[in-house]
């Protein structure tokens, strides 16, 4: 990584994100570090001791005690080594205005092409330079340097108006803390830049209508009750502030009656009220695994961590909340499933005692001829997942995916409606800052071989795993025990949906990184796309790692076996899988449960909660070392200089790539797991309070960052949910027996019943068809001399005019399949269209307030265009009638009207 | 129709169309009456003869000859026969203002459920009135209530302060004009209430990026150069005025040289040179035949009609231009088909002399045994638009419709970036004013069942139509003669043909008026909706009333006419349809080309040519009857009285709707007949003109109106590509003999050729299996005894175990077929969403450009605050710099600094 580019890399970071004009972050993070217990602090500030009081905000204002700390900066002082150390956790927050303002000078000054290489030296910054300046230069000239560059830096801050306090002589070795205040006037101007939406004085209620709708809603208001959480947010509902893009010449319009905290006013209610109440409430009512039943506080998570969190939130919020109904129907369908298993004729009938169909072996040589009654369990356990009505759940759970994108859109209306953002216009949409590595271009050539490489590599282990499978199946045939025979299927196809699940956790890791790398070779110009990129790279290859060895075993498995007396063979020695009598559907189903649960088992609780409580662990027991003197540090220590421990935000990627890869397993493979809803939803109840445990106690509080929108997430969505018809009308056509229970149902039963089906699927083999050396080693096994074995194929008899080939019945059923998956794939596809169309975007009330809003804006304008008019109009009637008076008092000499006149009068009489 | 109702709709209709403040229409049309030649005023004008000049400005500006007339109302007065007649015509324009407070005053003063009665009575305009008023009132106290309310609503558009001026005393009898005109002060407040974006002072030059692809475009425009319109729009490309919301306090900084015209310096360069050239050049350079082959002046259509009506023409001109290279390589499909044509194997089977094939007989009993190689015709003709390269063609033609989509947002972005639309939120989007018969809901009921029942008319009359087809066919080919008959085929489906035309065309008129009638019916909230209700309604009927009988020829047709000796029957009698040998596509291609030929034909020349002329034709004849008179006084008519005999514009709807139905017929059944987007385009080549034409001559100016996109057409747009991959898969794969011949040659082919495929697909049938009083009447017809006769399927031999059911290679065939679908749509599906993903939906240079401009706005934004502060800091110096030198003065009692000071000390002095 060149210097340039991790230094350009940072302020673009920041110019991402059109904060809301500072006094966002006060501190780094206002909570202590994770040594001490979360929101001690405020447990002392209830308690109003004024000692502690001020111990808390220590670190919060300037020495002046007046001017508030907005923005920290922090940088490497004097050690060297540890500078370097230390540099990979120094966070750069700056703010809005500086980049921008850096990004303008930028823009006007230089000529694009330009621009990645004069940037280094004009955003250089202390930090930065730890790995520029020349090498040969001696230790004392890089320090002078590097201090030259950061007061050219901290100069350019002065110049936008910002006012900075340095700090060097902390308690944090190694680190200076620059202490950035926002004056009133540099808040006004950028928020005019920016054109923020400010309340205005003007207030409204909010109308309920009234009525038979109203009257349940508040009824159903009520019985939601103890799902709120305690949060005083909607004591003030009905009263709603107009809110109008701040310009300083209508200053007068806005509610300015405490400018400290105006431009808080919007993105938190107040500063004091955030540090006092925000972080104890969400503490208590958010990051709680108690309150798992509570809807969350997104209002309040929104003005503490801005929109792009808040939207994360409620997005998963709304995730969760429609796992529910799936997750009921998803277990009904299981319990229709289980009730109606006994009265299945095709399982019934290969359990039948008095089936007496012998079967063709599973594997050459070693293994011999069986009875189709032995297959009895999987055909039953078969049944759970395919049955008429787990067709009806995968049409259910596309429309339930096209509802969750359309109520989405319009949650997403709606916050944006309460989060006055509507005619927010993310600024750096079209046209990003160009990243500083855009012109080290030359490196791209090498991306396209590279990328299809890697995902070879999931390729070729998930074939490997199919070789595992292979052999091992083979080996564990070779015991001619019937009983053994039958826990050694169960066995091999759960140890291998382990190993499956070992590799996709150990490949997703890989592949994380291999994404990143594949993104910095492929240089993209800015660095909103090189973040897109980036997810849609990370995105496709841990897709692919998840769900790859569930395709092959759902559309590939069985498929290429061949028939007996002709197997295919791989290698020339190993036969292909085939899948249990009844189907695919059943192994499928295990390699889905075990992959889902397993990736969320291991991945959230093993690493999201059990590697954090270790590295907490590992603290704790290196403080023990440092004993009291260390802990009594701690408690001197400034708010930003405890903070300055906490881990750094990451962004929000990896948890909405989770989620998203969940919503994968949720609707890709539902028609062969209808528990998936289920699983995800028990999941997320916990992940939501995890994550938010997470962002309160354990990272530094983010930037707050403004959005419209989750961005490429809702793309990626889409196109999951796109994704999921087809492959779900592949499921039930192929991989399920439901097509051809159906056409053996209507075309070929004598009496229109199920009788007979089995018998119907299975091909008659003549034994003395085997080649040479592939027939058992043991006929005998079965106690009979086999003439004539059975295998599950449409093919025709030996004794046909054309035998082993394929069969009429075949193509029928193929076709079947076929046209299904076209009906299926359309009527899904125009039922989605249909509730993307009857549901509105925008909810009508929010529609009809954004109206009414515009409208009362307007009159609020008029009025006071005519006050202005009034005035103009009255001070000219008292001027003309001034002069009236004027040039009457002159003729008549009597007493002034005018006291000016007046003053000349008198003075002149006086004298 | 209530009389509310015909009120606010007008209203509604004018608050739709959120103006650029006045200016926009000086006059109802600038142009003079059709039965002056076009423009002639202006031709005058050329002449510059000073009493001409000021003929041509008559009626543009008040009595005083300085306020410009910028919205005219016209109302019937006096007679109330005319007053009635001339209702139909009057077209009330009021100013965009207006209709705003009104607007505004009922949102305020009424609750929303009285609104609708309410306005009524508030925007109660005198032609209103005309149909208001108790019937029992005298005539005369009609009258009198109407002035009234004429009084009421001018008192409230002087309340605004607007500008009135009555002309009562008018040459055109019974109709009262009043002209109003908007002062600058309105301008300015309602200007910046809409926020509407200005030309700054600012001026910029956009760079052309250098290097080789500057070299080539600067080439590329060089030789497109005589595709230009002589207009001198892009003198001025390279200089780009920064435009920014206005508002009043920042007045300084927008380019208010001229403040007469300032709102027009954006709207159009100014009024007066839109007077001078924009029409003359709009006549000359657009609504012109002989300039077919150019680009149209879009900016200036745009200047001189508003954003809606340059938008499309803007994507009409696209449309046209993308139809190029879709019918290019449309004609090298067809031509690749004729080349190939004898190389044909299946056709040159057919045509063999030594083919001795006997085909069964056609119908019952009249019908005798016929050769096959009497359908060589048609066989060889089939294979022109059954060819391998329909199916690349039908791929390409869906990725056009994608392309073309995708350039159409790129253009629209362009066009709004250019004409400072960007950032403009339609502010009718999402609450609309609700339309005053919305009370009515009552009448919604019967909806459904109407439009069901509606629709059921179209589905009757085809199949009308085919009875027509089945009986006439048999009639004629009872005619034994050979020679007759091969005639017989083609007068048969081309007289079918026509009448379907000539329906369609009937019923395309008459469901207009059901979607309309359909429409009230429902009652929707807002006019918004009203207007997508009513086109998505006609859009449905319309598009069912010119699609269905070509989808009962390409999906239905001969699918379903059973076999010989079990045919399938219609009311006992009539054998269903057969295609001729060679499928159903020769057919499909014969309706489809006469439908859309005559859909084009008759509705554009016939109906929007010839209507017109006819129209201009009966009026020159009366006005012959009134001789010269008339003539003198038509010169003296003021310019508004000229145009009130104008026909009034109706909308885009019908011009859309046009060319959807073109589209559908470009993209739908492409795969049968590639050379529907050369007819397309050759229709559009002239279709621009006549529009144009239209637009400039025969309609009243329509008022400009605002828009960003083309809005619901392009989710029409959308609907129709998507279900042209889905028919375009249906077709070539059920329709054209693709497939059958691709399974024949890889599946059955003895050889890997075409040979014998013909054989293949005919099946036997012994005569003698013949029900009884069904087989011939002449069996000796062919000169010799039948035993066995053939016929197009896929049935088992008489001789086999199941003689007559479908074959094995059926099956394998809809499989097959099946397959392809899937494979075609999904394919086609991805590679559109690809193409839509690859090409962004901002062009690279207008982001990059909009990002500039931000930078430039923010650049003057700090240049005027740092201008303002060094004016204080001057002034501060300079005001403490006297204070000093004051108070030295006043300490030394020496000559004065201070004016006003010195005046005293001197006056003190003096006396």
């Amino acid at each position: 990584r060149s210097p340039a580019e991790s230094w350009s890399g940072l302020f673009n970071e920041i110019s991402h994100k059109p904060l809301p004009p500072p006094a966002v972050s006060c501190v780094l993070n206002p909570f202590p570090s994770p040594c001490l217990p979360p929101c001690a602090c405020f447990q002392l500030l209830k308690a109003l001791t004024p000692e502690e009081n001020s111990l808390c905000q220590h670190g919060l204002y300037f020495q002046d005690g007046q001017r508030r700390v907005d923005y920290v900066l922090t940088y490497p002082v004097k050690k060297p080594s540890a500078g370097r150390s230390s540099r990979q956790s120094t966070h750069l927050l700056t703010e809005n205005a500086v980049a921008r303002s850096l990004r303008r000078n930028q823009h006007l000054r230089h000529h694009p092409a330009q621009k990645a290489r004069d940037s280094s030296s004009l955003l250089s910054s202390p930090a930065a330079d730890v790995e520029l300046g020349c090498p040969g230069e001696t230790f004392g000239g890089q320090e002078d340097h590097k201090a030259f560059r950061r007061e050219e830096f901290e100069g350019k801050l002065r110049d936008m108006g910002l006012e900075l306090e340095k700090d060097e002589d902390t308690k944090v070795t190694g680190v200076g803390f620059v202490k950035i205040h926002a004056p009133w006037n540099v808040l006004c101007r950028e928020a005019e830049l920016m054109k923020l939406k400010m309340p205005t004085k003007k207030m409204y209620e909010v109308k309920q209508s009234s009525g038979v709708v109203e009257k349940i809603s508040s009824l159903v208001s009520k019985v939601l009750e103890p799902l709120r959480p305690h949060v005083e947010e909607h004591h003030t509902k009905n009263i709603k502030h107009l809110s109008h893009t701040f310009s300083r010449e209508k200053q007068h319009l806005f509610d300015l009656s405490d400018k400290d905290y105006f431009f808080d006013s919007k993105t938190r209610s107040s500063i004091v009220s955030v540090l006092k109440f925000t972080c104890d409430l969400l503490y208590e009512e958010w990051a709680n695994y108690s309150v798992f039943y509570k809807y969350q506080p997104i209002g309040l998570v929104r003005k503490y961590f801005g929109e792009k969190i808040g939207l994360y939130f409620a997005w998963l919020g709304l995730y969760t909340q429609m796992l529910i109904p799936a997750s009921l129907v998803g277990v009904i369908v299981f319990l229709y499933g289980c009730a109606t298993v006994d009265d299945n004729i095709p399982s019934m009938e290969i359990c039948h005692p008095k089936n007496n169909i012998t079967m063709c072996p599973l594997c050459d040589r070693v293994c011999s001829y069986w009875k189709l009654s032995t297959a009895c369990g999987t055909a039953r356990a078969s049944h759970l997942f395919d049955n008429p009505a787990t067709v009806f759940f995968s049409i259910f759970m596309a429309l339930w995916a096209a509802m969750f994108m359309e109520h989405w859109k319009r949650r997403q209306m709606r916050l944006n409606y309460e989060w006055d953002l509507t005619g927010f216009e993310d600024e750096e949409v079209s046209s990003d800052h160009p990243r500083a590595e855009y012109e080290f271009r030359v490196m791209q050539k090498s991306l396209s071989k590279d990328q299809k490489s890697k995902i070879g590599v999931t390729f070729a282990i998930v074939f490997g795993v199919i070789l595992y499978r292979i052999s091992t199946k083979a080996a564990l045939h070779m015991s001619s025990n019937p009983i053994t025979r039958n826990h050694v299927q169960l066995t091999v196809k759960t140890t291998a949906a382990i190993i499956n699940l070992v590799v996709i956790l150990i490949l997703d890791e890989v592949y994380g990184a291999v994404a990143r790398w594949l993104t910095v070779l492929e240089v993209p110009k800015t660095d909103k796309s090189f973040e897109e990129r980036l997810i849609f790279k990370t995105f496709i290859l841990k897709f692919v790692n998840a769900f790859s060895p569930i395709i092959y075993i759902a559309f590939f498995r069985g498929r290429l076996v061949g028939r007996p007396g002709s197997y295919l063979y791989v290698f020339e020695s190993y036969r292909m899988e085939e899948c249990a009598h009844g189907g695919c559907l059943m192994e499928l189903c295990i390699q889905l449960s075990i992959t889902m649960l397993g990736k969320q088992l291991i991945q959230n609780n093993l690493f999201e909660i059990g590697i954090p409580k270790l590295k907490k662990l590992i603290r704790y027991i290196r403080s023990k070392q440092g004993a009291f003197q260390e802990e009594e540090r701690q408690k001197k220590l400034q708010r930003y200089e405890t903070d300055h421990f906490l881990e750094p935000f990451a962004g929000l990627t990896p948890e909405y790539m989770e989620m998203i890869i969940q919503f994968g397993f949720v609707t890709l493979f539902v028609a062969s797991f209808p528990l998936a809803p289920l699983f995800a939803l028990l999941n997320n109840i916990i992940e939501i309070r995890l994550d938010a445990k997470k962002f309160v106690t354990e990272l530094r509080r983010p930037v707050a960052a403004r959005a419209k929108d989750i961005g490429i997430w809702y793309n990626l969505l889409r196109g999951v949910a796109k994704v999921a018809v087809i492959i779900n009308a592949f499921v039930i056509s192929f991989t399920s027996d439901f097509i051809p229970r159906m056409v053996y149902q209507y075309m070929y039963s004598p009496d229109g019943s199920m009788h007979g089906f089995v018998n119907h699927t299975l091909s008659y083999f003549n034994v003395s068809h085997f080649q040479d050396g592939k027939e058992p080693m043991d006929p005998l096994h079965l106690g009979y001399h086999v003439e004539i074995c059975r295998y599950k194929d449409y093919r025709e008899p030996p004794w046909s005019s054309t035998p082993y080939e394929i069969s009429k019945e075949f193509w029928a059923v193929l076709a079947v399949r076929l046209a299904f998956v076209i009906v299926f794939q359309n009527v899904v596809m125009l039922m989605s269209d249909i509730v993307d169309w009857l549901i509105p975007d925008i909810p009508k009330d929010i529609s009809l307030q954004i109206h009414k809003e515009k409208i009362l804006l307007v009159d609020l304008f008029m009025k006071e265009e005519q006050g202005k008019i009034h005035i103009l109009e009255s001070s000219y009637r008292l001027s003309t009638g001034c002069k009236e008076n004027c040039s009457r008092s002159d003729n008549n000499n009597s007493t002034a009207a005018h006291p000016r006149s007046g003053l000349h009068t008198n003075s002149t009489k006086s004298l």
